[in-house]
């Protein structure tokens, strides 16, 4: 157990393997984590690196972008020499988007960069009213990540309201610009700092991509699938893992949509039979909908599996994609909690070195090293400009921001926008100054990679203590489950033909609400896999249950696997 | 001139009439604001007051609300003693809306509440890896509002990550809480203080009444929107002024619905107008578009009109939706920017202790005064529960934060719940904790009215001094206007009947054009007419220009203004 890894490229299996696991369909394919090469993308080569983007933002000068300007990635990228053009995704396109036209307020802002014109135009309050004078945060110096450390050595960063236009000062943000109405795209400043970091980590193959900002994934989500998807007028599906993030299903019902599952094994979604379902759709059997043309996928430690696609499978999703010229929506909340079993294996729990984030562990972890440990992204693989990816600061940084970020083509970006400009305006500006100042001004990209290099550390301890909980605590004789390399979820499989209800005639789903009410009784809340199934309206033949351990301490979350192992036992009168 | 005005409930016109200004429907009703008697609405009888708002918090202890826990606007509402419910109003709704149910996870949080449970449930993160100790902000001290004041004698105001679980500190909110998800309704903490303020102000008169907070009123407008409307399916029209917010009518677009515009005078909106419409319609002369049963309406400094709706006015509105069973969205940003005539003819303008905030006009107003003044909202009048309204802290705190609230009944905002929860998950928690500190603990319900009172003392004054300019360098033979009571803006009638142009068979909009372009040539920018059309597939029979006084400084103003003029001047060839 737990020697297969390699570079958080796989997922490796307890006793149960992960063939077994996600049922039969695994076999479609041959889904050995130990047979996954290392991680080698093509992002990887010709790399954009951090002393490129330094040495182009000094080149560049001060950023100057005032009040509610007008910015767009274009302005810090790097030259995207010998990259094609990505292809039209018109196609794909609901006629509620194509409908959209640019917000005639937000057009007209483009006269305020003449020199000397006075605006009498926009709906603007006036600075002088906002009453903050300022906003001071305490934040953690890299490489000292820990509350303790922060307590101790932390920076205090302060944000004025008039930095950028103080000459003693001339800072790039201000008050004055982050509370006053912005552009849907997002500030110039945390756009730029975005822009690049998608340049370093996935360099997409084509020239003309772009981000935007968002107000996080769940927000993005509906906005793109209102985008890509029409269910009443087209009779749209959507495609997306036989489990999936709850949310997103809820997102895709109201919307008129049939949410179709593709079977997964123990690296997550299964190309072939994601190939076999689109080669033979039929829409008479299908209520008359037409073939799927968008996925949702999230490739890393998906919610709620917890599995992660290796590269080779990447690559193979991506080409079922083309073939059935699907557009795919990337969503990849927990992309740098890959958590590498060996080096879980040799940080072993609660050694106060590594939860101080000093870097002190057995093996020097560089900024370049856990850069090139990561799976390349959908996006990195996309020369067509075919996906849409969403990133998020909610499992990295703070959920409370409501920021994150898409990337995809200038085209899908141009659309979403016109979307944002009426449904949100984006992502709000206090969130933004305060990650600008502490990402941008006091980490900068490489700072950002340390934390990041911390956070995985943290998690992978997260995840170890779970691992030894679940050995000690659980029936192996019912409960089996592979060991995540990604997020932060732990999915339990459980072996309902065993239970003594199911065998006289009880339902999935009843006995599943048994075991979680017993499981509330003995004080432990896990997610019920029926939450998550993509196909709601057909008969459950599996039961799991979704534990996280993101969030409870190495005691509550022992205890808690205990109680809920305590549960399971009695009710499969063990 | 300017002798009209009273308590803020009216409007003044200049030497060319209110009845003139926004064409010949305004001669279906007597619209002479110096008619409108004083405001005194329903709500002031029996009115909650601030001291019973104190009284109920002190009863109730500190509020105990940890990360994501529940809460609604009953748990902060005082007895509604003697009202009716609310009606139903679920066949205004569109079938998406009809088909949400709740978010499985955050139904699950429920649980939580259980004494000693440990939660491997949702996918929150561990406060341990929010990257901020604290953050802490310099605030104006009520009523020391200007920016000079703060820097003298702001508060400082420090949110820490564990003020509520340090014995030491027993906060009621903190960064532990902000930073994590929450639920969509918003955190208690905000949420109490907009519920209480609501209460005070609006006291609407049915019992199960309800708010919950918002991303800020463009993105609750289209959540309302496609809550209420079904354009492909249902063939849904949209009632709205015949000049409306452009950013509304192009969310609306894109819906499928069809807007249709209601004839306005220099008080806004035209019931009897409405009425006609209505009762008229028909399907057949109308594409097949059934019957309108949703109005958007803003009543007050009506965006891109300035003009405000009495109180008669507003009762006969509320008569016409209740006759025509319509739902009526009441938008209203520009509430608190209620600007009576006299007081401005009495502070003048500039003069320092004013601009301070220290209450010195001539006429001591208290906050009780304050109140009184206010236009009754039609939340206020709604006994039927068929009223949402928008409330917003962007023109009266800060835009950027993104956060607003709505009101309605429990009903309607259930529903609007469900769609937040998968369209945004509610407002970001940054900027709730920020406006919570600022208004609720530091300045409290008292000190908030202060800050208000302060800043419709400014806009005034913003106001006047776009008065003096428009007086000064418009030429009055073409170019005429009904000085706003309410909003920040300036709505300025051209006569295009005298232009060379329209004479030699121009069309109004490229004569439109002509002057835009000229204004911004000579380096001023002002708003097109033509932009705010409600319905914009017909030919414009009127020449509009809007210029705000809500950014510029009183010197840019006046300038603008006078190249305004001159462009108006060249154009006419006067």
């Amino acid at each position: 157990m737990r020697e297969a890894l390699i570079n958080g490229s796989g997922a490796a299996s307890n006793d149960v393997s992960a063939l077994e696991t996600l049922g039969p369909a695994a076999k479609l394919t041959d889904a050995d984590p130990s047979e996954i090469p290392p991680a080698s993308g093509p992002s990887r080569e010709n790399a954009v690196t951090i002393s490129d983007i330094l040495e182009r933002r000094a080149k560049a000068g001060r950023l100057i972008a005032p009040t509610a300007s007008y910015s767009d990635s274009d302005m810090f990228k790097g030259p995207q020499v010998g990259k094609p053009k990505s292809k039209s995704m018109n196609h794909h396109l609901s006629s509620e988007s194509l409908s959209r036209h640019p917000c005639a307020l937000k057009q007209a802002a483009r006269h305020l960069k003449n020199p000397g014109i006075i605006s009498l135009g926009g709906g603007l309050p006036c600075a002088e009213y906002f009453p903050i004078e300022s906003i001071t945060l305490k934040v953690p110096t890299p490489p000292h990540f820990s509350e303790a450390a922060t307590s101790q050595s932390g920076a205090e960063v302060r944000i004025g309201k008039y930095d950028t236009t103080d000459p003693s000062i001339q800072g790039t943000y201000d008050l004055a610009i982050a509370l006053n109405y912005a552009q849907a795209s997002g500030s110039a400043q945390l756009l730029r700092f975005v822009t690049e970091h998608t340049e370093l980590v996935h360099n997409p193959p084509y020239s003309d991509w772009r981000t935007c900002l968002t107000i996080g994934s769940t927000g993005a989500l509906e906005q793109t699938l209102r985008m890509l998807c029409d269910g009443p007028g087209r009779r749209d599906c959507l495609l997306t893992e036989e489990y999936s993030f709850s949310t997103a299903l809820e997102t895709a019902g109201p919307l008129g949509l049939k949410v179709v599952g593709v079977k997964m094994d123990g690296q997550g979604l299964l190309p072939e039979a994601m190939d076999e379902l689109l080669s033979n759709w039929n829409p008479e059997e299908r209520e008359g909908r037409r073939k799927p043309h968008v996925l949702y996928t999230v490739p890393s430690g998906q919610n709620p599996t917890g599995t992660t696609q290796g590269l080779e499978r990447r690559k193979q999703v991506y080409e079922v994609a083309r073939k059935h010229d699907l557009f795919v929506i990337e969503d990849e909340p927990y992309y740098y909690l890959q958590m590498p079993l060996e080096e879980s294996k040799e940080t072993g729990s609660g050694t106060t070195a590594a939860k101080e984030g000093e870097g002190e562990g057995k093996e020097e972890e560089t900024v370049e090293s856990f850069m090139s440990s990561l799976i390349p992204s959908l996006l990195s693989l996309d020369v067509d400009g075919r996906v849409l990816r969403m990133d998020s600061f909610s499992k990295v940084v703070v959920p409370g921001s409501r920021v994150g970020w898409v990337t995809a083509s200038e085209n899908i970006i141009e659309q979403y926008l016109r979307h944002a400009e009426v449904c949100n305006q984006g992502a709000n500006g206090i969130s933004q100054v305060i990650l600008y100042k502490l990402l941008d001004e006091q980490w900068g990209h490489e700072g950002y990679f340390q934390w990041l290099m911390n956070l995985r550390r943290e998690y992978t301890k997260r995840r170890d203590t779970m691992v030894t909980a679940a050995e000690k605590f659980l029936p192996k004789e019912v409960v089996s489950w592979t060991v995540p390399v990604a997020g932060m979820f732990y999915w339990l499989k459980i072996d309902h033909s065993q239970h003594p209800g199911i065998q006289a005639g009880k339902g999935i789903l009843e006995v599943e609400e048994e075991i979680f009410n017993s499981c509330i009784a003995r004080g432990v809340l896990v997610a019920r896999g029926s939450w998550f199934r993509a196909e709601q309206d057909t008969e459950p033949n599996e039961l799991f249950f979704r534990a996280t351990f993101a969030a409870a301490t190495a005691e509550n979350m022992t205890e808690a696997i205990r109680r809920f192992g305590e549960a399971i036992r009695e009710s499969f009168k063990l």
